[in-house]
């Protein structure tokens, strides 16, 4: 009755066989869930100083510090990235990368099998390897402007917080201004079509934080996002300087078409935007207008002019009070 | 004044013996958190091979990791389910598992030490190991099975959300579909009556997706949950084939009342429903046509046909506009 | 065009030199996020014996358990601490903890104390030392109290779910009660005036399961919170006795003036009200009187006197049926 273990690992087996789609057994490695971490790990210590790992050191120290992570981030970051575009080629041009019938060289090797014919649309032997370097080292170089606008979202925190004690306390604890460094990363590899490893990042980020912010949008500069849980910024949204957002505010589309995937599905909000908790707008249409404040709950899906407030109708509810076993309705 | 730390001690443990219901010190093992996630860790990877861990590799390998893992999944999740189950008898039965006491059987042996009396009451000597091993190679053995049904969530993952660029991305990323495997895992328990493993696998995942799902609901194929964050689903939640549900959707009960407990307290979904962010769908008694679409934020404790569309009706705010310090309302 | 590695370690290293305030380079070191865990661990292992790591134990073995775990704590929240103090004192007083009398004296020595001028406001050297002693040793001292408190959120967690099924499952898997277990911790340190590691707890606990309390707020007994995800409790919250709160509820502030800090800015909840999903209750005025009830998704900016029942009106939808082709309006 009970099947013993080597027969269900033949079931198992078979259904690798005849079950498929889900499956991931002859193309090249994905992006492994581990390295991701690692790699946020070491640029978080590398983008804020003194602040993940031991503190104070002399600039000797640092410097050494810095090396150790940097290559260890150039190393990782270019595996995982060949293996992005290794896997995108292939999708792409259903060709497994590496295949030569590549262009001018008729060359020989072992990955030499055609001559001619469709030439460019095969991805070189070393393609993918030479881009996932190159976009490794721009990211890499990146770092001190990547720095330098973080520096502009830890102000935002600092000052759009009440609560905050410090700019340490605001590094060392705030989700918001983790989420917003990991999607600027995220970001950028977004912007170099590399496929799979944003996405990785940003809902590694999400299970962290519970922001959920596409690694397409684009977002400007001060940018905070209070108490965190349950934000969705989607694919297309942009966003411009100063935009304040609290716990669970979606900016979202309206359809879910798939056929729809490459308009813009979601909103624009303009410069110095607040958008209290729980709030949703909907729609690539949708733009919230420069200086406008959008009331906790509310609903929005289509535009608002600049310097709009916008806020649910107080005391619509049902009220009462139980006193000395009578009810009364009241206004609050 | 500060009082030494041996005295600090005997001050804990003579707390343990003053405070009662918080301690776990004379019963059978509890489950352990740490081999909880090893589990599931293990059987993601088998259910999505190549995903979870390094990539390509030929059948005999594969055949070898797979055993690998199911062993020490088998090894693992006997021992987990055999703590969960002797719980189970000590507390419905008020006796220590393996104590004897049993009908026919006045036989001897270190753990007989009653006789006769109540007999069938009393789990027998190795009866929860034996319960463990049945348990535990009937839901390895319905892995095959529970891949089919995993692949289609994956298909209703990869249509349902425009921005999905692959099937491998919903797998290496979406954290609904992370939560629906586990769910289906627990689930599996759930239903053959084992405590406490199911709720902690089920929270290990809400945890790290923010994803709330009792083991005991019940979940129809291609269903999709996006962005994830903020979803509840409740105990007794019926839910039929291809339902969509968004962040922040709750499916609960009207009731908190400890005796109705047994009672169904959750809605039912009927087919193809989708129910947008941030809706609330309240009652046993409630069922959600099929067809039907739940626009976000809007609260039901009430059945509603099926086809219906229900939406929050719009521009109920108050709307302002700053301009050049006049303050005017609009519409929009 | 590819810069090579060190040099873009160069860059990095003046951007350390040019962009401030985002460093922690030459001030104390600052608390470890990976002690904070461990302390967490430590600490929820004593106060819940048996539920958290290997089971059943005798006596002797309980106790060498317990001070060995205690000794750890000790140890690490000591040095944790410790940093937060420097950090204070170098923040408050402008000055390095230990650094003599600064001002007036020229006098020698690496941390020669000083004697004269304005000594008082300098920490000793050592002082940062000692206080994080003491104030370890109060907080293991009150953990038989703290246990005593959890005992009774365990109870008020049981009863106040019909799906629990025992106080085992309570304590194993309810995130509820552990974000509960770490504020009340996190907030004897903040009762302390200990900057940082407060929140570095609140935080750590925030990001895994959904609830977002600031160490400041006052938290009476018996309190619970279901389903956690998206619950946010403001700083100068003060929370009574039997009260439970469900997912996404804000207990927040209406106005986020960086110069109110000092004042309430969050509201009173008086004893035995429940607080329904997503209900949002803002201001430091803002008193729900005890023995009320604020229904889901409800939203607050006033007081409302004891025994309030408020209630979203219902059916204030666009309701429509496709059937056969024809629309139709109806109400729910």
């Amino acid at each position: 009755m009970i099947r013993p273990l080597p027969s269900i690992v033949d079931r198992i087996l078979d259904s690798y066989r005849s079950i498929g789609a889900i499956n991931h057994l002859d193309g090249p490695n994905l992006p492994s869930r581990d390295a991701v971490v690692a790699i946020i790990d070491d640029l978080e210590s590398v983008v804020f100083p003194g602040f993940r790992d031991v503190g104070p050191m002399d600039w000797d120290e640092l410097s050494f510090s810095v090396s150790e992570r940097l290559n260890r981030v150039c190393r990782a970051l270019i595996l995982e990235l060949e293996k992005c575009l290794c896997f995108k080629y292939r999708v792409e041009r259903d060709a497994p990368c590496g295949r030569a019938g590549a262009t001018s060289s008729g060359s020989a090797g072992p990955n030499a099998d055609s001559s001619g014919g469709g030439s460019e649309s095969y991805p070189r032997l070393g393609e993918c390897r030479e881009e996932a370097e190159r976009v490794t080292y721009e990211l890499l170089d990146n770092l001190p402007e990547l720095r330098a606008r973080l520096k502009l979202d830890v102000e935002a925190a600092f000052a759009g917080d009440p609560a905050s004690k410090s700019r340490e306390e605001v590094i060392l604890s705030y989700p918001g201004v983790e989420a917003v460094l990991v999607h600027r990363l995220a970001h950028e590899l977004w912007t170099r079509e590399i496929p799979l490893l944003p996405r990785m990042m940003s809902e590694y980020i999400h299970g962290k934080t519970g922001i959920d912010i596409h690694p397409g949008a684009t977002i400007g500069d001060y940018f905070f996002i209070d108490h965190a849980t349950g934000v969705v910024v989607g694919e297309t949204t942009v966003i411009g300087n100063h935009v304040k957002v609290y716990q669970g505010v979606t900016l979202g589309a309206l359809s879910v078409k798939k056929e729809e995937a490459n308009t813009k599905r979601h909103p624009t909000i303009e410069d110095r935007v607040t958008i209290y908790a729980g709030a949703t707008i909907l729609g690539g249409e949708t733009t919230i207008g420069a200086d406008s404040t959008i009331g906790g709950n509310v609903w929005i899906t289509s535009s608002v002019p600049p310097g709009s407030r916008i806020y649910n109708r107080p005391s619509d509810y049902i009220v009462r009070q139980r006193h000395r076993e009578e009810v009364v309705d009241f206004q609050i």
